[in-house]
């Protein structure tokens, strides 16, 4: 069954690739209620290939908001034989295109310019997402057949957070059930080096709010009465890190959090993010972050919180002497595995309000919770993945953890594990880092979408022969 | 001649509220380029009101913004007779109408409404300086000339921080030269508690901007490589204020802050402000400010520092998750007598560039200083004002320091002080504080107009007095 799907592959690049812009012709923006149309299109879109390859069951599922396209492929002739199941997840909604004068290109009018395609959506995802159904198409038009049972999960709010997928899972966990996940969603390092993503850190978005006087106060009149919110919210802020370690402050923050073992350690030394990288992409004058761990590790396994913004009182130009009646600092850590986003809210809470002054009225909110995820890269399914890489790619990949999150992989791995054994998550991905994702002129390398086509076919094969 | 003016201005008054009127009806905005027209027609209905009163020179004066209307009244007739000369400031444009929905009344368009007067300016300032005209046209009228010399200063941009008045001052030091400086332009507590403002604040106005990452950066991706400015900066905020006793740490802050005498602290405790009425104006939980000093003194001779706002990052709806370029504060410190701008914010910028990593860039700057100002309020000028209250209004004054600021005052000292003596700066005023300056639909109460008329003419008879 392989070489035939290898040689349809590649005999037919371009009409995947001309599937794929057909399918970015369709601007479906999830976040812009009059794009709702196009994002229904696109799940129309991808639900007709599906059927059209040869899935047995292809379906639009309606949700509170944009709809959800499942399909599964069950293999039904050769009852004897019992295949794994592999669950397929990606999205085909995409991001706004503002700020649209910094387009040199039309955005849904996908343009091929020397190995790049441009347009939005390109690499993020329907790129990667069409890489994996043009991987399943070249088996179904070869061998009329997938070497194992597949389940596709294709969402059309992942560009603003899911908020019916999580509710879709949970109600459809049992048709869910699957083997391993594969998502095909992130970069690679450059063409060289693909990424095994082995884990994400999770997340704790909070809103941290001061509030003293009823009403802003002019500080002439009144500088003196009262605590000024941004003064009070300042040194809250301040007892949160240590200010030479960075060492976060909260209490117990980092009782769940384990040290790396010698092998883990070795493996993300291997990745190559060094300090002089970390200068070059950021442009900070000197690197910060806590003390003791080198770049790679702060960056991927080791906590973190960042204040993002503080709302309120007066920043337009010049000068205005007000008492702002309130401040309200939005604040997130990055967590790592085992840390539980629920215990570090209560605990940061419990926290502020022990050292917040009477003076003035304090409230904590949690607006955002995902826990870390973590695989065993040593597991075959994830291995599988390493071998196709290299098939597919010619080069071996590296072993990364992600310093963002993916709540919704959190999610798919609470409801799907078993009892026995977390499911196996593999995640992969074809996109480059200068592709633009979320920005003007996003653009996929095309050697890329063909190279993970590839991978994907190798991926079936051999995980069909995971015993 | 006290007792005729006092006559005519009892007689007139429907007079002078209708002169007062007309002057509302011009939409002298001083911010918005498109009354420019307006400020200037009010500065030529102001000159034409003191020409017609019978001042010897009355001319409109460019300067690089509005015009300012000068004025003079020179005894020519008794030259023997050496009077003493009384310098008059205040200002005939005003603050925008915005937000125009939360007017009920048309802001130009100034309606009688019981005993009050509503119009954009009734209170700040056109009414307070209109009861100053109102004082001298009743001399002229009656007597044909003042009892003292006077010099009326009138300026277009108060409204917008007078930044024409200053260089005007210092290039017409000698064309003012005076005796006393008498400013109508504060409130009463209430219509029985007219205040002796023998002192304000003074100011320091800054930017404290820390900076690290060239942009933004993704907090998944970059998390744990750099230092947020944001962090850095709530640490570096936090450290110019004592959390517990809300004292200032900026090194050297309090060297050449003076406690008050017992006469001046005894001064400023009888006036009516308590914690029971701080609770009430500023609906805190619970009052802060400086250990150890009785509001009334924290608001108005104790020196403060407020944080007015943060700009940088996100501070929308929801959760982004950006690690922001760039973090800048709007600091300002509210000084006392003898406390220098310019010493403090050397002391604060070094004190900041010595506490602040090297993981970020950061920048202090000054956008605006003025020095505290202290008059003597037992000087015979000053107590020619509480005496003409007690006339005008049948009630004593109270004494207070103001907490804020009026650096235009401050300069007027700076230039106008004689080697020997600093120049008596008189501030009165008869607005209230429900008078909504600023605000929507501001008003004026109009017995405090005529009394503030009779207390002004009670003022040149006195101040004529002194020996």
């Amino acid at each position: 069954m392989l070489d035939p799907a290898l040689q349809y592959a590649r005999a037919n690049r371009q009409l995947h690739l001309s599937g794929l812009c057909d399918w970015l012709r369709i601007p479906s923006i999830s976040t812009q209620p009059e794009h709702a149309p196009d994002v229904r299109h696109a799940a129309e879109f991808a639900a007709e290939y599906l059927r059209e390859m040869g899935m047995n069951k292809v379906e639009i599922r309606e949700t509170d908001g944009h709809p959800v396209v499942y399909a599964e492929w069950t293999n039904l002739q050769t009852a004897t034989v019992s295949l794994p199941t592999l669950l397929i997840y990606g999205h085909f909604d995409v991001q706004p295109t503002d700020p649209d004068e910094e387009w040199t290109r039309s955005p849904f009018e996908p343009i091929i310019e020397g190995e790049n395609l441009f347009a939005r959506g390109a690499s993020d995802d329907k790129g990667q997402a069409f890489a994996v159904l043009a991987a399943m198409e070249s088996y179904f038009k070869t061998s009329a057949r997938l070497p194992v049972n597949v389940k596709v999960l294709l969402e059309g709010e992942e560009e603003v957070t899911s908020p019916n997928l999580f509710p879709y899972i949970r109600s459809h966990a049992d048709e869910l059930a699957a083997d391993a996940i594969l998502i095909a969603d992130q970069d690679m390092l450059d063409p060289q080096h693909p990424i095994i993503m082995w884990g994400v850190r999770g997340n704790l978005y909070t809103e941290i709010e001061v509030r003293s006087p009823a009403h802003d106060l002019h500080s002439g009149t009144f500088g003196g009465s009262v605590d000024n919110p941004f003064n009070v919210l300042v040194r809250l802020l301040a007892q949160l890190q240590d200010g030479a370690t960075r060492r976060i402050l909260i209490p117990n923050f980092y009782d769940r959090v384990e040290e790396l073992n010698d092998e883990e350690r070795t493996l993300i030394s291997q990745a190559p993010i060094n300090d002089e990288v970390g200068l070059y992409l950021t442009g900070a004058p000197a690197l910060g972050g806590e003390a003791g761990y080198p770049l790679a590790e702060r960056v991927s396994v080791r906590p973190t919180l960042e204040i993002h913004g503080i709302a309120g009182g007066f920043t337009g130009e010049g000068s205005k002497t007000v008492i702002p009646a309130k401040a309200t600092a939005k604040v997130s850590m990055r967590l790592v595995p085992k840390q539980d986003p629920d215990e570090i809210f209560e605990s940061l809470k419990s926290f502020l309000e022990s050292i917040c002054p009477k003076t003035v009225n304090l409230d904590v909110r949690a607006i955002g919770k995902a826990h870390a995820v973590k695989t065993d890269y040593k597991s075959p399914e994830v291995q599988a993945a390493a071998a196709a890489y290299e098939k597919g790619f010619g080069h071996k990949p590296i072993y990364l953890r992600g310093g963002g999150s993916l709540p919704i992989v959190d999610e798919m791995i609470k409801v799907m594990s078993r009892p026995d054994r977390d499911i196996p998550v593999v995640m992969i991905g074809f996109g480059l880092p200068d592709d633009r994702t979320h920005a003007p002129n996003e653009k996929f390398y095309i050697p890329n979408f063909h190279h993970g086509t590839e991978t994907v076919i190798h991926f079936l094969d051999l995980f069909s022969k995971i015993s």
